[in-house]
């Protein structure tokens, strides 16, 4: 007779890890599939930034889910170093948003005002208050919002802590394991197929970010998910030429450990591959030189890519299959999946649990895009 | 209206490419995908040995087949050079294959007789004869069986020649494509569908290697491919200590240019992980170290493994799909892929263009093991 | 006319980093100059044992050195945390010393009574009391010594600690500037020569390991010194199979954060090269296998040698030229550079401030192998 | 007693490694000592152009010396061939010089009138004949200078391949053995100073590229060499979108099998580090693009720097030191060491063995920028 898993998890990526973490903490029996190793796609490629405010400028679901995620972040680095040894690196230096002409900065003193009627924290710096705060940026940008509380993580460490931490309080861990199907039976989960052998279980959740639509074709649901590639590179400083993570209209800075700049990120709608281009790096640094004029002098130290995974309507998904009863789905948390681990983790944790009613995930519902489903 | 081509291939192993470059010297409008980097698996891993004699120690068709195919090797070399621009580094210095007992001793001395019989060169050395072709070998073993015509390429740059030969002469090739099922429509194929959208064609060959199996499920055929991890590593020396490859029961040494050597490799059954582990490591060292006692002063230069895909009898699976018209498969060359990549290309070209009868393929029959399709 | 520094530091290792620290806390004016990165010898390849017990183990200057250094780690850890923000990762879970024989377990005892001697703990586990507290060690052995308060940093994060730090309090930081010759003027250095100029100052410091003797040979002190290479390599773990450092004779294993272990250290004497043989990674593994039975399922990670400053009688230097004035000397400190590291940095300042008498560094000077000089 | 040698090499970097090969051809006993690995600087670095034409645009004895070298060049890439085992890929599809304004054009139409006038073959293409031959360059070019002669080489391969041949003819390779001082009685030298101690030999070649000065500054010659650091960048396509090198003001495209391009390089004078900078990687982005516009569609591999010897009026320093009897100089071949590479091999050789009268390389000679020595 097989082992049997109170949970089993398909795709270890931060979101997957998350989930694992938080119900190990309710003592359940978990098992983590990866098809290769824990983070090695978008989680490990992310500039682990918490853009909380910077990223998601409007109201609405993902504005609050965001905020609340933000929120844990202080408690869950502790316990994470507690329990794992890892240490995330969380930094809450900050964050500046920088307009480069009038219309640019109009735009962000609206959204300060949105900030603030949210009772987030959001203050307008002059060119000589934003330099006074980073002297390195261009004399020739027109101001910037300054966010206090957008910080950021070591995004590798932090997939890393909630695996390591989901070990270490009991999770099964098995790496290079595909899953190649799941197992139905009368319109109820009870395991996964892979390329070792089945698994089973009455509750599988599916968290494989772009690759999670493809699993759960069998199964009827329609769920788009599509990449959208990015392309990052690092710079060394002997001293880094910002303190505080400085973003703009299609790229970001955030200042690491040791003098290491991380800049991104290109977005390419439904690349799959995973090629870091002379065109994406052209682009990235066209835009940063514009806010950053000595970002030049920097140490080229590499380049990277990673897939995040996209929704129509930008909103993950984040609920139980409409018809196949045990099956849960969490996947598409596009740029903000670091960012959105702790809350996704912790919801859907309640859900699997019975302590959360799903109509409180009503927006991220997973089968929103699926008409079959919608019409039955 | 969606293009469409005469061959879809899928994997862009040395199989696949091999076939695609074939196929592209018959003018045939051909698509190849890869799931990742053409290469990227079982075929950048090997060692290159073109063991025809020593790998293949029995009559049958797989011992045909492996002779006729190193055969080809000269002038597949140049044909690649001469199109792709790239040397696969033949070499052709032969192959000793070492005793350490007395067993061993006679077990190879039968072994001549059979190569004899099957009219190829063969030849017993003493132990002195032995030392005086490589000095460097233990003055423990017994002596050794030289085998004149087994030789050895540069097994990524096969791969790499077949692809961009193919290319060259018109294929498209598609990485970072994952294909996620075969479209069938009235027992016929005609496409596939991917994790970029649906490709179109009438004939579809299914060259994925270890995960082969897992594609052709949907069709009802059971085609068990298991894969064999091995590890391998290499070293660097001044000058090689050996000349020729020297090959013992369970490992082989393979002394390529500017004095490198590759050690592998270890035979993890079932095993899906590319970890190298230290008992890898220390189970090669060991072996090799009876053999070939200063192989100790070489300097480390890396290790890594490779997923080989094995059948139950060992043979390949070369043929067309039993039930499904236009649906082809080439797969599950175990240890041997490379040395049989060029025959393979070859007849699977001629088996689709109608040239080959298919009975001529019958000892690698792809529904063996499937009894469904037998018994219809 | 060119800048002045109150002090140059030649050679950018751990020694010279954490001189240039102690200084900058001075409120000097530092010159740090290095040939290549900082920290990219010895001090980036070492373990980072603290091994102040486990290494030294007899009395004399060196044994109250490293007792006093070792307890400076929590403080100085947490100062150059907040200066920094690079964490060294001080870990204090105690050292186990094993013994295999007998006669091992008899010189372990022995030292144990050495150890309380001198006021220290330390404590003999018998089979059973070792393998509670680390239960994967082998029941082949007889028992250990545990010395609760010798831990571990990781070596090229205090390197690199040190240096920025210094950099942060206004240490001008030299890479890639070879130093050439020193500048003597009347019995009295005045600077130094270097691939892109001279640096002029009163003060020098030579921290350049191995190769300071070389550089001194100029001023006619005969400073012997010879490189013992060390080898090493790591190892990852789900979980780490041990959770204190491990030591026995000719090898030691430390595990680190996220699964990692690190095994070293081959002993070659007087080799410059930085080749890793497979020789030396027999040799550990053939040592620690016996130690740890099961460490051979871990994960290979990568291979890397150091060379470590060794001086005829096994004591650093330190101290002051006999015959140039402003001429200083840290320099061979063996395998304990990093455990000596912060004691080295406050005393030689001291000596540079005219705080300490050269006399309390006696056992250390820089001219008892100078007969020359001894005799002038 | 200590083994002496016929000839003593301190470098192995290119030039080293040719004339320790041409004089192992002459039988000599040689010692090639090198601080590092062989080839592990400049060499290294190159991109390989055979620039005989490309680099020198002026007569003179650079000139004539580039052409001959050039010419050495099939007839040594079979050799090392032959003797190493290795190929130096030898490229003859010529080099493209372009230009992009009325300027330009001129100047390399007045290029063309002196290339002919020395007998050398060159030919003006219009911007139609230009994009007939590489039909991806601009539009936006006025024209291009072809040279079918000047092809390129695999430069890591070169510098091998002929330190390879010349151990298997003979010479010993001593890596990682630094050269502290050459050893001289009665104005002859006797041998050099190692880290590793004294080698003994009448005759010492210095060829220690930018380093040599310093070395011989001992013999109170003053050879003014500095370093021009290069940086460089590779990209992969699946055809690469050139197939002559291309060059232009201050950038060249060196096309490479596999579909390779490599970029470069970036002219830092006086720089010793070997960083590469952002602002490099833009600086070269900047030009190629203007250049071959579609370059930016390549995947990013890799970038590098390599330090090149330069000289105050640009010739290589080969000749005899004018004091020291047996001591010898090669080196400050700035960015032609790989083309120059053969005939100084050539001609040094000529000139130990005493075939070749000092007064045939007056251009080059060694105290030309050395005052005490030439009113001596």
């Amino acid at each position: 007779m097989t082992t049997s898993y109170d949970v089993i998890i398909v795709g270890g990526g931060v979101i997957g890890s998350s989930i694992a973490f938080h119900l190990a903490k309710k003592k359940r029996k978990v098992l983590l599939v990866e098809k290769d190793r824990i983070g090695c796609e978008a989680s490990s490629a992310a500039a682990g930034m918490l853009g909380a405010q910077a990223e998601i400028t409007e109201a609405g679901p993902l504005y609050d889910m965001a905020q609340k995620s933000r929120n844990l972040f202080p408690d869950i680095a502790e316990e994470l170093k507690e329990c794992s040894g890892i240490d995330i690196h969380l930094v809450n230096k900050g964050l500046l948003k920088v307009a480069s002409s009038e219309e640019e900065e109009n735009e962000l003193k609206r959204l300060i005002s949105f900030y603030q009627k949210q009772g987030q924290r959001a203050e307008w710096l002059s060119v000589e208050e934003m330099l006074e705060k980073e002297p390195n940026l261009s004399r020739d940008l027109t101001g910037a919002v300054y966010l206090p509380d957008d910080g950021h993580v070591l995004a590798p460490e932090l997939t890393s802590a909630f695996a390591r931490a989901a070990s270490i309080l009991g999770v099964s861990l098995r790496e290079y394991t595909t899953t190649t199907g799941v197992i139905i039976q009368n319109d109820r989960i009870i395991g996964i197929e892979t390329n070792v052998g089945n698994f089973y279980s009455n509750m599988v959740v599916v968290t494989s970010g772009v690759w999670s639509g493809t699993l759960l074709q069998q199964t009827g649901l329609h769920l788009p998910l599509y990449p959208v590639k990015g392309e990052c590179f690092s710079l060394l400083y002997p001293a880094a030429p910002i303190t505080a993570t400085v973003i703009s209209e299609g790229c970001y800075i955030v200042p690491k450990q040791r003098g290491r700049l991380i800049v991104g990120a290109t977005m390419g709608e439904g690349q799959y591959d995973k090629k870091v281009t002379l065109k994406g790096i052209r682009d990235l640094l066209t835009k940063t030189e514009t806010i950053l004029p000595n970002i030049v002098e920097g140490e080229w130290e590499k380049a990277w890519t990673g897939l995040r995974p996209q929704t129509p309507d930008g909103l993950p998904y984040m609920g139980k299959h409409p018809e196949i009863e045990g099956l849960f789905i969490a996947a598409g948390h596009f740029r903000n999946g670091i960012l959105l681990s702790p809350i996704t983790g912790q919801w859907m944790t309640e859900l699997i649990e019975g302590e959360r009613h799903e109509e409180t995930l009503q927006p991220f519902r997973v089968d929103r895009f699926s008409k079959t489903m919608i019409t039955r």
